[in-house]
């Protein structure tokens, strides 16, 4: 038994804390609000977020310094936005040993940074030391103990076998890996080809021109990743083809529907205020188009995707100008950039 | 403008022939039956396979000789079970110089050979000269000019560009890839893990399990697929991960359905009973099994599956077998075949 903080309490946050609480660890779960924390604690519910109970051994905090102390790890899972404001906090109190694990999907704006590296800026820990976990998981489904496979990644591989013990179970099972740029990327790009998803099937389109952009659009973001030093299996993986399908196939995913909406004829300011909250893909296109344009790759959906959202093109001239584009092989640039991999 | 036979009047050589008729061609579309060849001719209706008009530039004929004299390129579109007969017979007609395309997904039983090797054996072609088209396409989405990707592939590149040259179009979009061998396994053992995801449909569970089931199931048909002399980045293509997710993630799959009432309890005489017409995935089932033997593979999920379909064990033990067996690295075993075929 181990005693893990869980920073977040969210429907991820509290469905993590649930795996780790039926692992019969101690487990205190982080609220940014302290009546958020007390209603956890009378009620053993978080009703806003998760229809479950929440077993005994979750205790609620809003007190950072009570969360952390002496805790074997920590397990970070707010919004991309507040990963530096909490790390911040966090570093303040945090045991310098203590295993650092984050659960949060997402690429900077204009910095370009995964949340590994806000949370080595933030923190008095190195960036090889930091632990990702990230899979195809409806925090509901986990809720109810459903089966549910994920990846904990790190250049240090024990960090990430470390995370593997704390968070495996009979209905959660999770594997290992060493690549966490291309399980990062792999959770934040995909949000891109939900996106694109969504406008496929708002154009009227069926499951012919899905399949082709999830897959193409799969081939583009594992090109753009291993362009920046990922490991193009891990795009094979639960975090890159294994989120994407759930992403894609969702209706109850955000990205899809804004891209549904778009997809219908409406404008990006229309569907932003119709969707009321966040779309994290939006901002994501922004930034792989950027990463795309240094590094050299071509990315044609991400590119017109951004057409789509940001330069007021028709979808359907832009579905037009993908499928006339010149005749191509499948594989050939992934093939080079692999093999360039591994023949050093 | 070219002539082109397509042999095989069900819905997908049917849309095939649409396909090149839009491109201007002069189609023949052969039938088995001479009455079947009559009312296409008759009514420019094909009313049992699909709902749309078939354009005045197809012609069907029942008759093999007249089907391929003076054609430049044949595409065989018939079921697995009818290949060595149908091949046999065009033999006897086909000028050698004639471009050869199959586009028939499956795996002969007991002998273990693809559709391109039944082709090889039956007519005077080398098996590098055959070309296989295949991709994530219902063919009724197709018929309706639906955006639609597939690939064409041959171990002479030349004739895969031949096939692509044939049927690219505005919304027929065509890449070619010269692992022919990949290609072809991935459209047949696709269906090996739709059946997984019928199952676990049928079990209750949800979109996680679903995700694992297709993403560890990719990983292991790529496993076997490497080990049998493919690329393994085919999988991560149209007719892997595309063909896989339209199987796995739609209601019109045979073999989802087929998995679903076997996860809901029913025994697999009772499931064929209900379907009436044949299951590929059951027979691909076998065959990956037993390709897995001869080659040392691990495939935990086909094996899985052919003890709920063959050994009559309980689906939900199987799950909690495969949530529980030892923990593991994502990618290694990948890895370690992707090095061998790059390092060379």
């Amino acid at each position: 038994m181990k005693k893990v903080a869980v920073l977040g309490a969210g429907s991820w946050g509290t469905a993590l804390a649930i795996v780790l609480a039926d692992n019969g660890h101690e487990v205190r779960l982080w609220a940014h609000r302290k009546e958020h924390a007390e209603t956890i604690n009378d009620t053993h519910r978080n009703n806003k977020y998760l229809d479950v109970d929440i077993p005994k051994e979750i205790t609620a905090f809003s007190d950072m310094h009570q969360t952390v102390s002496g805790v074997d790890a920590v397990v970070i899972v707010v919004p991309t936005k507040a990963i530096r404001e909490v790390c911040s906090e966090l570093n303040k109190w945090i045991d310098p040993k203590t295993t650092v694990i984050h659960a949060t999907k997402g690429i900077e704006p204009v910095s370009l940074k995964r949340v590994s590296q806000m949370i080595e800026e933030e923190m008095d820990i190195h960036y090889e030391d930091v632990v990702v976990l990230s899979g195809p998981s409806h925090a509901e489904e986990v809720a109810l103990r459903h089966p549910t496979t994920v990846t904990t990644s790190s250049i240090n591989l024990e960090k990430a076998k470390h995370a593997q013990d704390l968070f495996s179970s009979d209905s959660f099972r999770v594997y290992t890996s060493d690549d966490i740029l291309g399980i990062e990327l792999g959770g934040a790009l995909k949000n891109i080809i939900a996106l694109g998803a969504g406008i496929s099937d708002g154009l009227g389109y069926g499951d012919n021109a899905k399949a082709a952009l999830i897959t193409r659009g799969l081939a583009e973001i594992a090109r753009l990743g291993t362009s920046l030093g990922a490991n193009p299996l891990s795009f094979l993986g639960l975090s890159g083809v294994g989120d994407l399908i759930v992403t894609c196939t969702s209706v109850h995913s955000r990205n899809w529907r804004a891209g549904n909406l778009l997809g219908k004829g409406n404008q990006l300011d229309e569907v932003l205020e119709q969707m009321g909250m966040v779309v994290e893909g939006v901002r994501t296109v922004k930034a792989a188009h950027q990463f795309a344009k240094d590094q050299n790759v071509e990315m044609p959906i991400t590119s017109g995707i951004h057409q789509v959202i940001f330069e007021n093109k028709d979808p359907k001239d832009v579905v037009e100008q993908l499928m006339n584009r010149g005749k191509r092989d499948e594989m050939d640039d992934l093939a080079v950039l692999l093999k360039e991999r591994y023949s050093e």
